[in-house]
């Protein structure tokens, strides 16, 4: 394969850990996860499925908190190294002017996103049922609601880091009001982060683990080769869902079009902390740290709905596994 | 009540049949329904929820022809009195540059509306899913299509006939992939009929005859009172669906403001040509013609998924309607 | 077979119409049905699955009238000759001292039965779910609400025209909180018709068209046979329910006992009215009038869920009837 | 087109009407429909999906008639003229020397097919489950019952008029054990009639009317263009399933090839006997008579699960309207 | 907040583990769960859901005991401390006159409540269906069957240890005949156990982990600031139903009257014990044993519907929560 | 009981473990199970559900490996004692001649069978939906694929060892088309393995842990006592299946005929690598190794759809429980 360059600024204080000797899978798991539990703050039942960053020399992310109620909430977080994290106790509070886009039901599995000047936050909010809510923020103090871009049912919105020709875009799972038994990912674009059209296919349903449905998980990763995209998958067992990951390589200007795609998942529940939970069964990556000099790539994803965990891989090791073993 | 105003230029030939002296119903039917026969073209199976408009003084329309595959199309027609319909017996063939954008999978429940210096029809486009299409023409024989405005899964896509400020504006239902059993009302914002967002909540599921789900119907009517608003509710028998059609004023500046509703029908499946079809127990109005000065309304509407049906009403008495007899 | 007698009053004005000639059937249908239609009273959108009683000589009774928001409500009626109804055009309005007991849902498929000195209705009650609601009156003007006899989810409770023993009973039917597919028959004791106790297993389905589920019809009818009990049975075609009618003998001091149920249906969905409606393919028989001198048996039935029928039979034609085609 | 020459004996007094002037479909319904009413019989409920064939000059077919408890049996009938029908009281009542295949459960949509020497019937035969059944007769009043050549769930088992190869082959649909909601037909061979196997897929669902599943309808018909085979498609609208019949042309030697397949259907629910009954919106054809030197082709079709009635077409028209009409 | 005071004799002897230092909830787990293995008992598969009371000084209780071909069964039992359990290989066979009484289907999900003199058993009770079962024991050796209090389909059927007014008092929750996915707290009262009524509703669904039903748990506690009511509530996941508790106040007189309900569990599945066994992600609180000078309270749950577990809080630190969490 | 005697050659090197002192139960499993991880070829995702033979003095067997993709697939492979596998990293390829029977969909849950003179693999076979394919081989290398025996949909096909009578004879499960909620077992007979008939019942659903389904695990064992057959069962909790298996003994002449079938489980998911995993709480026996001379069996199952597992018993011990224990 040609070398892989990796849109970017270098990361070199990226949380990694070195490919343990035996590991025969192109991602390996963090020997120390989960490493956020599911009880690091006060109020929560469950931390998982969240979007971290690097900020300033360090990390900051949004984390998706179920209280002990069980409400959905999103919290912002801080973290000196990626891996230990001071989430703050309450849920962020938005700040908007119109009380129609101020209104708060419940949010979950965020995901954020630079964007030229500022971080993006998306998630699934809450608006007479599930759609893509967006918020920015420049401190992770301070964050300001935006309008939703799409009408439900939507649920993984995750937006680009950069315009695609003269629009803002972004990937998204149409979905159902419940537990969505299908979901393929589309894309759309917006010339301001408001308005949003140009709806493409991308990709859809393929056979076993990703049989059932699809989303996107973390940002793409822009690199010479494509979009690296990581995304979950659902195999619908006779005792409920299975999430699995896998990649697919999306092209660069028209991102709608798929260049690879695994056939085999990347990551799939194997270990304790994935299996067993409020929901077993479930890895489900939102973010990932990328260092572009070296490839490193942090993947941060939730275990069975109830703690986060990391996993380690190289871009162009994956890049090349996606190739060799695409759909 | 004061004097309804309604916006629009006069459309004295309306086709029009008095209401009978017995009836008391605020709505009666045309004693000659159904107007469209399921076969009037030779390729249909069935002919139904389409779409009426007045055109050069005479009356054009969009109408849902299924074929005898039972494929959903849509086809063009003209009319002198707006009750008797030749229809063009090929599907119409849609101009459009990107490929993705003319791609046809199927078409159903047109709208069609006028909108500053053209028509533009707009109904449920297949596109991995039912969403919305748009299309426009001035001569109802070239038709050009528009992106698609949302996402699936959505159906009953309806344009308002002006700008609501400084955009374009559209009620729409989000919806599954199958025959959904629920449905709320969403209004959406553009500034150019591509990109769509500003999306807001109408309203929702009731109780009785709109319990399962609701969807516009006709374009709504501007007047001094509001935006009048035709729509259908679905009930689920143990036998399944049954489509009934009531009324709402919607606030003319804010159509996501609802000021009144009708607890009751305005009209439901009772003759034996809307209880029995291909889909039993259906009425299902999408076009409706205003005469502004007298305040004549003709509604145009499917039966049992099989015909064209037409009934009458006053504007004003609707309205009137709609205000003694609201949620 | 012995001779019939049956407890009660002459009733010579019963409604009635012979047996046409060639008809084959243990019951027939009158030849002017729908005695009511759907539209009888403004506010309806249907009349059906009602119930009537002898009163001073000519006829009262209660009716399901579905209003045209399609709210499920009983209204108290008049006639001179049990064919022709002036019914009410609100519906009844509970006397009840505690709010929890006056409170109203809605109610559905009401019975009357005359016990000791008065007229108890019992009806499909909502309190947070169907349940069994009881009322009594003296005039079919003033109605007293009692307490519910049962806790949700259950539908079809008939009462039994005199005590069981020292112990007023009542047959029932447990359901769930949406469109049942289940449903037994049970039998209830009550000291006062406050609480209720002593609950036996009358009868549960069988095969055809009682393969679903199967509820009590009217007040059982005491012979020297046993209790006539006229009940309904659903078979789930696919295209849904259908409702047909079968006949029992129940033990007259164990009516839990069965003697005799009939694998054949008795009535079942054959005329347009009964086929076609808001809900097709139902017969629903809710009341009976019986002349004991002569076993004229008058049956009055909802069709359709939408008007409500007569049929006619002798009662000792039915238990002969019964007992020959016994389960 | 070339000729189509029809592999047969001459049946001159097949019964029959001449096209409609303004017919302008390849079918066209007898004008007496239905040919059998539901109470033909005194313990009928409903007599349908009913298979008929030549016998002695005459016709003779075997009936489904389900009996006023919903049970589902089959019967014997003769005909002087194929319209006029006589059906035996009493169920076929198998002979057969083990009992568990003397057994009987129930039994439906029947077919007759002669081979050879004698006529079989085939039939969704209850045997813990619903299965293909046959049995064999040379004249109509003694049946011997044979192994059921299929496990459940099977139905709509129809056999070749001659071996194809070596070996007797039929045509069945895979089903489950409820409405089945998925269909597709296959092919199987059998030595002796008694051991099945070769199995082969031939066809599965399609768009629209044919969406759900598909199942063989009458005998097929040798023809020098291919085995004609008229099969019935379901679509599965709101309100339930939907029941049309459609055409293929199957490869002479190797039957699981099909040549042509309508997309559309050739026959749909459009009369009141057909849209309205026991299961509304169903034609179901199970057997065709035809007369090859002129190719007058009379089918015989169940509607709406309640009655029998008669289409007509030729067999070259069919033909034709198969090969322009594919798939 | 005041001081609470509870009604009950001292009962010193109760089984107790300290808070843990570390422990940030409000009640806490038992550090030797399970206290009951599934194979306690030779016959038993599991052994859970299970209640508890203080008895001559020691302690008696009533096991649900599955047995290995998975029957629900109650089995009696005995312990010196309330952790160490000898249970009964035979389950309860009940004394009773009347056979429909008699009868035993299944029991399973026991209750034990002391009224004035002598315990009385509750439990989910096999009749045509789940209902509420009743017995009463002085012994815990002899066991006298009651009737069944309510009709199907009922579950966690929990007496109140003292009249209310001049009636015994019960909660249920009205069920359907499967794994319901729905279910509310109902209040009925009786006059002699036998025959019920005044049926009012206590409390329904609420957000997050008792989203899907609930269900009352142990006996209620009396206090000076009302009844204290530990229940469960259900949270449906894409991969099943996860069981957690809460806890509520209701007034002293009117029990239907909630006063406060926490909006957040008190214990959710979060061991392996918990988490992992015949049904995943289940905590099921049955029997509460408190000692009123102190206020401590023991709660045994059934854990993974596999084990028995106890738990540990003090009453007024229960109560405190219950009133600053409360919806 | 009599002495039990086992048909078959002496096999002195089965794997084999002694009862622990303390078990209690008639089925123990091997100490260092799983015996085969879910890892064992780089591709796999998991090894399950798999059959085993004695082969040349060692062992060989066909393997259940689910790819990383999760696709189904069979593999062969050998073994020194039956405990360690070594497991071709390809699927088996089978030879074919005809296209239509060499075509691969998919493979899963094999049995293989030592009939007369060479090994007979039959599995769940995709052929346009599950049902049971064959193929033999003499040498685990080479595997020629037979016709399909059976129509879709069914699973579990399970040869017996011998013919009976003249005919060879097999066990299956008809199905549909999904995670079938219903099965019993079915027995048919074929002279040749190609052509199938003489189908019968053997023996359906029953209570508790064989409530939803059962199906056939290993190859029967014939014994003096009848045919001794491993069959799993379902149960269906809140949060899905749960697997068990029973035993039973069928006629040896007449192996439809039940003699004896146990109302407990044998054995029941309890260990975490039988209730954590890809499908949690599953076990499912597919193959067993008998010793006649000492009856020692040696049992090969599925955990968790995950793993590969061992379990042991005397054969004579486990029909005496079956004998003690039958429903």
């Amino acid at each position: 394969m040609s070398k892989v360059s990796i849109v970017g600024d270098a990361l070199p204080n990226i949380p990694w850990e070195d490919k343990p000797k035996d590991c025969k899978t192109v991602i390996w798991r963090y020997s120390k996860n989960p490493v956020i539990p599911r009880d690091l703050i006060p109020t929560s039942n469950s931390i998982f499925n969240s979007a971290v960053v690097p900020y300033e020399g360090k990390f900051a992310g949004v984390f998706r908190c179920d209280d002990t109620a069980r409400n959905m909430q999103i919290h912002a977080g801080r973290s000196e190294d990626g891996i230990n994290w001071v989430i703050e106790p309450e849920r962020i509070h938005f700040i908007g002017d119109d009380p129609e886009v101020a209104r708060w039901e419940y949010g979950y599995d965020p995901r954020v996103c630079w964007i030229e000047d500022r971080y993006y936050v998306s998630w699934c909010n809450g608006y007479h049922g599930p759609t893509i809510g967006h918020a920015w923020t420049k401190d992770f103090k301070t964050f300001y609601k935006m309008e939703n871009s799409l009408l439900p049912f939507n649920r993984n919105g995750v937006l680009f880091p950069r315009k695609i020709g003269k629009n803002y875009a972004m990937l998204s799972r149409p979905s159902d009001n419940g537990h969505t038994p299908f979901g393929d990912i589309f894309y759309s674009e917006s010339p301001d982060l408001e308005y949003w059209g140009h709806h493409r296919f991308v990709m859809g349903r393929a056979g076993g683990w990703q049989s059932t449905k699809i989303g996107a998980g973390p940002v793409p990763i822009e690199t010479s080769e494509g979009w690296l995209l990581i995304y979950h998958g659902v195999l619908t067992s006779c005792n409920g869902f299975v999430y699995s990951a896998g990649a697919a390589l999306l092209d660069l200007e028209k991102p709608w079009k798929v260049i690879y795609r695994t056939a085999p998942h990347i990551i799939t529940p194997q270990t304790l902390y994935e299996c067993v939970g409020d929901t077993p069964n479930v890895v489900f990556p939102c973010a990932a740290l990328v260092d572009p000099p070296n490839g490193r790539l942090a993947i941060y994803y939730g275990a069975a709905d109830t703690v986060t965990c990391m996993a380690f891989t190289y871009v162009d090791d994956l890049i090349e596994f996606t190739r060799k073993n695409s759909l």
